[in-house]
């Protein structure tokens, strides 16, 4: 007897070869996927049996890049220009935030992302401690681990601290299995070199990956390129940092030669459309990188940049911006994109193995989307419909790991009404933090 | 005795001063807006009292360029360029389009666009007079009218016969109160000279609006320069069709002149952003219309370019896909973004008195936004909320001319689900009608 039949659903597996099983299910016991295929074949016998019809299964959405603490600053800073942004949002960042603050920002974050289907996400944040503490309130996955930042943080500890703590944060956390723990330098231009090689060193050692934003502007491209005589990926290049294990958020600012060493090292990239669309960064050159053979994933990127974190929506402007930026309407297939947030994430995450598609032996991180909708009528390719139509209200149902988080649009385990209200108590004083 | 009062309620008037009553009211009758202020002096007394605490009220959305019907089609083709796309769709539009089905496609993207907060729509397909039973089985206000299309359209109707069709229209809706009139060429590469300015004619006589597609595609521009000597704009303005009563969907192959020129005559421009990614069209240039003082709207376009019909996502791209084109955070600011589906929308129609805000006098077409999510808090700025962190999914009540249409979430004057299982039956012969 399975622990849990999901059946009678619009099964995608998101596997390599698109398998999918119009009226199926899927069984599963301790944590993972047991059986999958025709409603029929996989019958009944489990203590819980849920009926699905109406809906899409398929795996939960992984999100390579965010910083969840930071919706407590969403919409703050407005229509600015990079520079003065970023300075007045730290400015709210360095008032307002404690291991406190930072934990409710987190969670206000990673419910959001929950209850829109998304079941492992990669967060760079202060007080990553808290970060687990948050995501594990709502039952989700995290990526996240050590920052690293030169000077002090918005955190007050200092730039020397900072690899005893990354050392501490995999004592503590490097077993858990809904933890994926590594290293997160801020930027090569927050972080001088030797603290880089020295984070990445610590990844390695403990076997975890190692991230950082790269090449999000074209002022930081300028400014590393005149501080080290080499642009960003070069420079990380040169300074050994880039292999199966790193991941590199945004990558807009590459000329060829540095795409041809993402796709030669292996390293990851993080494509984060709606945040790079916003701040007025620039189009990433996903095409050229896909033809080169990078691996590309999607982040959400934080809610101050955002505004919120959607990652259908990163998922449909993945899709379609590079059509209008080259003016060629197969520049990113649905399959391209689709794999984007499942196996690519999954295989950036060194877990191929247990996350990324629906398949026996997998964890069963799934979700349940509702297909009456009208924007889900008529269906005649579920992978047309997840890149193009699906958003994530759509989602009711989301499991990790087996256990139910998410059931009809409300989160199982934690009170999203407690965290509103607590927001809405601290919004005078986020408000006055930027007041002149 | 007012008719309704909704009290309680985050109020956003979205007029020109940007007014906001944090904790606001509006009394309504006889369809229209009686009073609006802080709710302390709007009261209570009314034969309906709708407490709105938790939600914003705001003008519902207009969106300036659709092909409702087209929903049946939604997903059908994809990663095709856009000419054999193009084939594919008329193909498939060729074999199923017929009365009924029009009407069946048109409900069902009525539907969407209504529940979406979506109050007043320009659409342009085959049987107007069905589009306009369309929106009235849902209850949405519509822009509509005769189509023009040299040779046959897929409605069997001869190109011959369109102006008498157009007189029709205008004789069974023109004094309609739910209908705005005009005429629908499809474009300068598929209608005629002559017949264009036939077209412009019938509106002028009719008091209607005028609405085409202009400048799309390279090709398109290519393909007018070539036959006519002039660029699309030029063309139209040759043929002295433009002025404050044209509507002109999409504007993406513009020189500076032809920006001027839809200044000078006081155009309005339809930007059509996700349906511009997704079929590979280009980025319009709209911060350069902004600031020659184009008037810019927002359209969805139709669900086979979309995949959906989110006027919500038009927005938020308007106001951030032309800071990454231009490397500028400011070159669409959020009252720029906002303006386009309220007010310059609602001036496009001639009816800037009507609609496009929330003040006495005015026409009750107004949304209950959900402040209950996640993405809603913190809220700092109303405007800020709207354009970047609110989703469709977050209308739970709309209101059209002061009677409630949708009702937490759900349509009140149609059975959705009769839709819906309408549009799957057919759904097998959709799906053959492209097969080789």
């Amino acid at each position: 007897m399975s622990d849990l039949i999901i059946t009678n659903a619009l099964v995608v597996t998101a596997d390599d070869a698109g398998t999918v099983f119009p009226d199926g299910a899927v069984a599963v016991s301790g944590g993972r996927i047991e059986r999958i295929g025709p409603a029929a074949q996989i019958g009944l016998d489990a203590r819980e049996v849920i009926d699905a019809r109406g809906m899409m299964l398929m795996p939960g959405l992984i999100n390579m890049h965010c910083h969840a603490g930071d919706s407590l600053f969403r919409g703050l800073v407005e229509d600015l220009p990079l520079e003065p942004w970023l300075r007045t949002v730290w400015k709210a960042e360095g008032a307002v935030l404690d291991r406190e603050t930072m934990r409710l920002g987190a969670t206000l974050g990673f419910a959001e992302l929950l209850l829109g289907g998304v079941t492992t996400t990669m967060d760079m944040f202060w007080y990553p401690d808290q970060t687990v503490a948050a995501a594990r309130d709502v039952g989700m996955r995290v990526a996240t681990g050590g920052i690293f930042f030169d000077g002090r943080g918005m955190d007050r500890v200092d730039g020397s601290a900072r690899l005893a703590e990354a050392a501490a944060f995999f004592e503590a956390f490097g077993a858990a299995d809904d933890v994926f723990a590594g290293c997160l330098p801020h930027g090569a231009y927050t972080v001088g070199p030797e603290t880089l090689v020295a984070a990445k060193a610590a990844a390695d050692a403990n076997g975890g990956f190692f991230s950082t934003h790269a090449a999000e502007t074209r002022a930081e491209r300028l400014e590393i390129e005149e501080r080290y005589g080499r642009p960003v990926i070069r420079h990380l290049d040169a300074l050994g940092l880039l292999d199966a294990r790193t991941v590199l958020a945004h990558c807009i600012w590459l000329d060829d030669e540095e795409i041809a060493i993402l796709a030669r090292t292996g390293a990851t990239v993080v494509h984060n459309p709606m945040s790079n669309l916003k701040l007025a960064s620039g189009f990433a050159r996903v095409p050229d990188m896909l033809a080169a053979g990078v691996r590309v994933t999607l982040g959400t990127d934080g809610a101050i940049s955002g505004n919120d974190l959607d990652l259908w929506m990163a998922l449909r402007l993945a899709a379609t911006l590079h059509r209008a930026a080259t003016l060629d309407a197969r520049a990113v297939t649905t399959g391209q994109a689709l794999a984007m947030v499942t196996s690519n994430a999954a295989a950036a995450l060194g877990a191929a193995d247990r996350l990324g598609s629906l398949a026996p032996g997998k964890l069963a991180d799934m979700i349940l989307v509702d297909l009456r909708r009208p924007h889900a009528v008529p269906l005649f390719d579920p992978a047309t419909h997840i890149v193009f139509s699906t958003a994530k209200s759509d989602v009711r149902h989301v499991f990790v790991g087996g256990r139910q988080v998410v059931r009809d649009g409300a989160l199982v385990l934690h009170d999203l009404a407690v965290t509103l209200d607590q927001v809405a108590a601290l919004t005078p004083r986020i408000a006055a933090s930027v007041q002149p």
